[in-house]
């Protein structure tokens, strides 16, 4: 039996719901509050980083949320969401690999604004525009043709950029310049999996608040 | 032709450099000066990013290490870098993982207390030591009575973790507690590829004068 420990809201959870929900497997959700009970020995003794998402699968722990999604591909390949071929194979590691460390830090200092929230540093919300920008263009360059990065069928750089870069939709960046990563992101926002893991306004209003009493 | 653009001493570069030569390729090595070259207009055409290492395979780029790797192991298979049994597939990518994630950022502080230097705030290195001790103490517990993580044969969690790993014995952490982790680093620096890459004392040298201007 798999169990996912996760927090619905965030996107390293949300890349293996999405990924667990796609393959069509049979899993149980056990939401973690984050409000120090990743601390406690339980939880330690699946991931001792306290981080989520972990999944178990029988008696396997396995912690960070890309080595999840791999082990998936691997124990699960139906369907499969990893190319065979080396070009494209390395457009989804790309894709994979700039989210995690280019465009999620540099989303950091511009959550307040897509949340609608007043403050923030204008000098770091600018050069985090400009940081986000290079990578969007980054990931237009790697479309093609194809419906999906480096394929015709999903792959695993979807569950993973695919929960950032829908959120960044709207008027703080020149969208025309991305026609083709607009059309995906339109893709993928309309496919069930994804509209069945969205955080619900409830949990967004939740989130707000919390992110406007830090500031405070 | 392959071009590897890189920095000796970062081990984000050397990871690429072990996996070219551990699978006997033939390549160019372009080392970057980091003074501001990177931000040059040939260079960020490769890599957008601006960062080493950066792949050039004829004409096709490729940026972020860990994407690096798996292109290469998939285009040059022979010898194979990961291995095939999903647990074991596991074990490789939550080394990489965690390597990168958890105990890369950690040895920052900590660098230079590893190099010598004097001055760096006491909490902080303390904090780093607990938090690098809970990763050895981790990656102990994922080796088993193979030589490699999840493999009788070099895999790609070697090059990422052996990379920053041998980088710590000595007395800040309590090796006999890692028995397993610390015979992997002995297997790991006696192999050609790690000694034809291993920093030169005079690399070392300016680094820490770099560090120490940087401290000062």
């Amino acid at each position: 039996m798999i169990k996912l420990y996760h927090y619905p809201i965030s996107p390293n959870s949300r890349r293996v719901w999405i990924t667990l929900l796609e393959k069509g497997l049979e899993f149980e959700l056990v939401e973690l509050k984050l409000d120090g009970e990743q601390f406690k020995p339980d939880f330690l003794a699946i991931n001792p980083f306290h981080h989520i998402p972990a999944l178990v699968d029988d008696d396997f722990n396995i912690v960070e949320s890309l080595a999840i999604l791999d082990y998936l591909d691997v124990k699960y390949p139906t369907p499969s969401m990893l190319p065979s071929n080396p070009r494209d194979l390395a457009i989804v590691r790309m894709v994979e690999m700039a989210t995690i460390n280019e465009l999620l830090p540099a989303t950091m200092p511009l959550t307040p604004v897509l949340l609608g929230l007043p403050g923030g540093d204008a000098e770091k919300i600018e050069q985090a525009k400009q940081k986000i920008s290079t990578v969007l263009k980054f990931f237009e360059s790697l479309l093609d043709e194809r419906p999906f990065f480096g394929s015709e069928n999903l792959t695993l750089a979807e569950p993973v950029a695919g929960t950032i870069v829908p959120w960044l939709r709207g008027d703080s960046f020149s969208w025309n310049d991305y026609p083709k990563l607009a059309a995906w992101c339109d893709r993928l926002i309309a496919r069930p999996t994804w509209q069945e893991t969205q955080a619900t306004p409830k949990m967004i209003e939740a989130f707000k608040s919390r992110m406007a009493a830090m500031m405070a």
